[in-house]
């Protein structure tokens, strides 16, 4: 029997601890993003809106702030990642021929493609200036290295559209690739600026990474399974672009052949409508809503059971709680 | 009077006294692409029959040369530079919409935009991963920035498409920024791992620079006025696009304005077909058609002026040589 979904919790809550620190960080995305004239200037005051939930500043600053006091390092890092992140947005939009991004027109839709392309271009070489310019060469490793694993992410999750043989385990790996890899780059620079070993540095990166995952399952849970007016978006675009997502590798493993061979036509078939519909009422009828959520609980537990590696804390408190949100979000 | 062209001085013999330091760039570029299966693998091994000139790792390793014995930072240099160049052939293919890169299919008519877009990104990734585990910051930093001048250019010039009051100085602009750059960033960074000084590392740069603008004023003069026979790929892509290069701003400023203006109707109306027969009729009419060319010669001048900063040698010999087969190359 469902329970009665658990209250929101409210983001600025949890990020009440290092309210002056995300500020700081803000400032200085701005400031990175203010210096332009023209039509660059522009396009870098449209993503400056894209401002979303700033979870990867604050995956790095809540990990450094348990450690220890904020530092610049800190503050680059979380700048960085952030910069990595709205790169990979703007292609994403090319990509996926996204309208709109976070109630705004798209890059794409307003600049159209070749600009979007050279414009995530842009971000990501400006990313990796900034990142160059940071005093540590671990960092700098790391960074580039998650950049290259985020990149072959997306590659492997693009050629695999359309592949209905993908096994769990093969998502877990392009979700893993392509999404929290980056969230565990935070957290262990984060630690790692606050000067922890090698122990701390992997637990925390392996916070991040499940904390990454969780997130991504709830994004594609959400794309395929979720209430367009809850969510505040359009739905149903993993399913558009043959995205293989969770949810669907579930319901595959549990179908007979030929309706599964169904299944799949309908999705391949681009002139069918209502797939979205159709999908979830099968979806409900083998019980499996709460399949792919089911998962992200299990890599949120995982998540929590890392933070152990850190002393007790309102810093602590506030990644576990950045955890727990992970999976009630709904936007 | 014409006098009659000199003759094609083979690159190859222009190489040979760095014959077995490219070799051994190639070497390393070849088993940084080698190491990949699957897609990525075939994306790889594609992009490495793309082999060029590989004129970027020949002024690094020429400009180390001419200084003292090669190197590791050599070889990083010059592969970190080929593979950023790549990455950006990849893009542009998308950008152009191109169907054939050096007689190959491009990325893009063989696996798509998205693939493009994405793989684009890897490269671009793994250069600067590469170029992160160089032990040396000032290569770091100035490939860095490098990477975020060619953006800049690049969109530079997306944007101004169409822009027929772009002047001669604008044109120089976008040409330093999205090509010049990183011929500068490889011969001063040639110099720098054989540990030269601030001055000799500057003269290098601006050598760099000052060949690299004569290389796209030559590329962009081909595009418009060259033989396709001759040049052995299409032409008139940039009149397609609305790239206004340096041909047409000369012929502009000859124009009276009424005629000016049927030109840039002409070249803005997407349905009109033998522009490029007719703009190049024009520009003979305006006795223009060496323009451009007399522009490169003045900065091969200005290049091969550069090199009095490094001490006579075949290797400085072998950079004036390229200098000269800037302007005389035809493919």
């Amino acid at each position: 029997m469902p329970t009665k979904p658990a209250p929101r919790p409210d983001l600025a809550r949890i990020h009440q601890p290092i309210a002056a620190e995300l500020e700081e960080v803000e400032r200085r995305i701005q400031s990175q993003m203010a210096t332009y004239q023209g039509v660059v200037g522009d396009l870098m005051g449209h993503v400056a809106k894209f401002a979303g939930k700033r979870m990867r500043p604050s995956v790095c600053v809540l990990s450094g702030r348990a450690l220890g006091p904020a530092n610049t390092v800190h503050y680059d890092v979380a700048v960085v990642a952030e910069m990595i992140h709205t790169a990979t947005l703007v292609h994403d939009d090319v990509l996926d021929g996204a309208d709109t991004r976070r109630s705004l027109p798209s890059v794409n839709t307003r600049w159209g493609t070749e600009v979007s392309v050279l414009f995530g271009d842009y971000l990501f070489a400006k990313a990796f200036s900034l990142c160059a310019s940071i005093p540590n060469r671990d960092v700098l490793l790391t960074m580039a290295e998650t950049a290259k694993v985020m990149c072959l992410g997306e590659l492997l999750q693009n050629v695999n559209r359309f592949n209905f043989a993908l096994a769990e385990a093969d998502y877990i790996d392009i979700v893993s690739r392509k999404t929290a890899h980056l969230f565990g780059s935070c957290a262990e620079l984060g630690a790692l600026a606050s000067g922890a070993g090698p122990e701390i540095r992997k637990s925390m990166r392996e916070f991040g990474i499940a904390l990454g995952i969780a997130f991504q399952i709830v994004d594609d849970h959400l794309d395929l399974i979720g209430d367009e007016a809850e969510v505040g978006k359009t739905l149903g675009t993993d399913l558009d672009k043959g995205k293989v997502t969770l949810p669907l590798i579930g319901l595959f493993a549990q179908l007979p052949d030929k309706k599964r061979r169904e299944v799949e036509e309908l999705i391949s078939d681009p002139k069918a409508t209502g797939k979205r519909g159709i999908l979830v009422d099968l979806i409900e009828a083998h019980g499996l809503r709460s399949f792919a959520l089911d998962r992200a609980d299990e890599y949120v537990a995982e998540a929590k059971e890392k933070l152990s590696a850190l002393p007790r804390s309102s810093f602590r408190d506030a990644l576990e709680a950045l955890a727990d949100y992970v999976v009630v979000r709904r936007h």
